[in-house]
């Protein structure tokens, strides 16, 4: 079987060593004689494996005993209602930052529920930068200000926030979670869909200040209400398991590897290595804002749009599969979660270069 | 490894056969080089397997080409709020019967959305019947009536319905779904979490006639709204991949094992076995009115209950697990869903006898 990088935004690739011990006992987990999948969410068993996820997650996250840490369904597209529906006190509004489409989409469904500011946004650019600070416009009376931190689409990362922001913070962390470490304090909630650095897609993860969570409007579906699912351990109805073994898992191969400080470095090391070849290249052009590209998501295009095809024929064919860019942006994206070890980078850097002297 | 033979309500067990092949194809599906779960669910590969699973889905089960099949997150429970949420209309109330702790459990929730009319209750009784028909208090308004056709914990199963029931009926089929033919027809809608006989836990299935979905309440969270999954073929965000493809794995099982037909006769076949041995003795009760015993969830309870431990320490010794009662009625349960082989009810029913034999 050929080595295969897979470089997708998301469900996107696991661990290596994840998948061989997920194979290895799938039939048979802990000498039970059958799979975890198989087995009831209330056993013994598995209540030790959701306890010692989450013991891994406060370790690996530094999160406060303050904050409750919720593993949900749905995606982060449930929790762009379920912020609003548990955080907003009755009539007010909320802030929204928007720096690309999923910061975009989150506004969209919270206006199902409150009435949303749009503190500022940088659609007129192609997403492609943040605002300046000062020209942000934070509202005096909102429930709470919501970004994302990552915009996996056109590519934007948001690193710092201003220091006059008065409300909880809520953070839409899908594709930067783990990723590197964070300061859980500064916010009021993180929510993560798990499809890019936790495990497979059917769980999400809610990471919440508690004392947020105490009104939630009484028109909140039980299994979106963070109180009823704090109350119940997120078992107020059967979780997804499997899902939530295989973020064990993955939790467990991070601290293998030495935490999110060293992942974190690890990132940063991938990610230049793409953007040293891309400024130093005529061939390959970023169209983000240097201050604000993301160390996840690298979308480029070619000089030539007509070589595209050939570029992703090529590259398959090496084993670099599904760089292909999103729909609305073109060209081509590099997605580097922590799974994506550095050997993968360097062979997309070497490609990268044969490419543009062969057709440059 | 011993053979084990789990009677676990749910999460429960899976096909033996799909097990083993979602084991070999883990770490390479369609000779991809990538796990199933490493995939977009929006590449060709992961299309033709949604399509796919439709189609097997509507085939085995015979829903005709009005109703949508929608493959959504959050279990049975989430579907307790989006049902109301979708399917009523302003000011409108809804029917509800209630035969058991789900049943009261979708009630609860939709109170949260609706006005709810209890068309009857057996709760008096412990959910050991079904109230007759002419006990049932109709409303002439509702939007729809909704029905629980089979209780896991007490194990009650309601086949037929009155003639009366002039508005959409819903079924939660969570427990039911696939173990025996219906009339799709009959329904306005049947949801149903996975974990019992569709796959792991974290996927949930609905089948809803297309007219009824068209006027969602505005405070409908898009991931529950049957329009917009509709119109977006499931996928209006990630769907949880890895449990879709093992539905789809299942589903073909079930067309290799003969269908609905086949597999509904080999359901009376097993439970009819363990009914009978509970009738022919004196040392093992079940409080069901035998009218609507469950084909599916067989609790029964032993003459001594001090013998409860001893009963649960004995099977698991010989791979019979998971046999204990819900804490809220006590004594034994024995789920057998469709992927609990003959075997397993053969290898309980000796022990029951065995047992009964050194114990009674």
């Amino acid at each position: 079987m050929k080595d295969i990088f897979n470089f997708a935004p998301g469900p996107a690739l696991l661990p290596e060593k994840v998948m061989i011990k997920a194979q290895k006992e799938f039939l048979n987990w802990r000498e039970l004689g059958l799979s975890v999948m198989e087995v009831s969410h209330r056993s013994k068993d598995f209540l030790e494996l959701a306890e010692s996820t989450e013991v891994n997650f406060r370790e690996l996250l530094g999160v406060p005993d303050n904050y409750k840490i919720l593993f949900l369904q749905g995606g982060a597209t449930l929790q762009f209602a379920a912020v609003p529906l548990n955080l907003a006190k009755q009539n007010s509004s909320a802030d929204y930052l928007i720096t690309g489409s999923w910061g975009k989409k989150s506004m969209k469904e919270a206006e199902l529920f409150l009435d949303v500011n749009v503190v500022a946004t940088s659609e007129h650019t192609g997403y492609t930068t943040v605002p300046d600070f000062k020209d942000w416009h934070l509202s005096n009376d909102s429930a709470y200000f919501h970004y994302t931190p990552n915009e996996t689409i056109a590519g934007v990362e948001i690193d710092d926030l201003p220091d006059n922001i008065n409300v909880p913070v809520v953070a839409d962390m899908s594709s930067t979670i783990l990723s590197k470490p964070i300061d859980i304090s500064r916010y009021g909630l993180i929510y993560a869909g798990a499809q890019k650095n936790i495990g497979p897609s059917g769980l999400t993860i809610v990471i919440v200040r508690e004392d947020l969570i105490l009104n939630p409007s009484k028109f909140t579906p039980s299994v979106i209400n963070y109180k009823v699912m704090s109350e119940n351990n997120s078992m107020w109805n059967t979780p997804p398991t499997f899902a939530w073994y295989m973020a064990g898992l993955v939790l467990e191969w991070l601290k293998e590897e030495g935490g999110l400080n060293s992942i974190g470095l690890l990132n940063l090391k991938k990610s230049k290595k793409v953007y040293d070849l891309i400024d130093s290249s005529q061939f390959y052009i970023s169209k983000v804002d240097k201050r604000y590209r993301s160390r996840t998501n690298i979308p480029f295009i070619l000089f030539d749009p007509s070589l595209d095809s050939i570029f992703l024929k090529e590259s398959a064919e090496l084993g670099l599969v599904n760089l292909k860019g999103h729909r609305s942006v073109g060209g081509m994206r590099a997605s580097i979660y922590n799974a994506m070890p550095e050997i993968g980078v360097d062979k997309l850097i070497d490609f990268m270069k044969f490419f543009e002297n062969k057709y440059g």
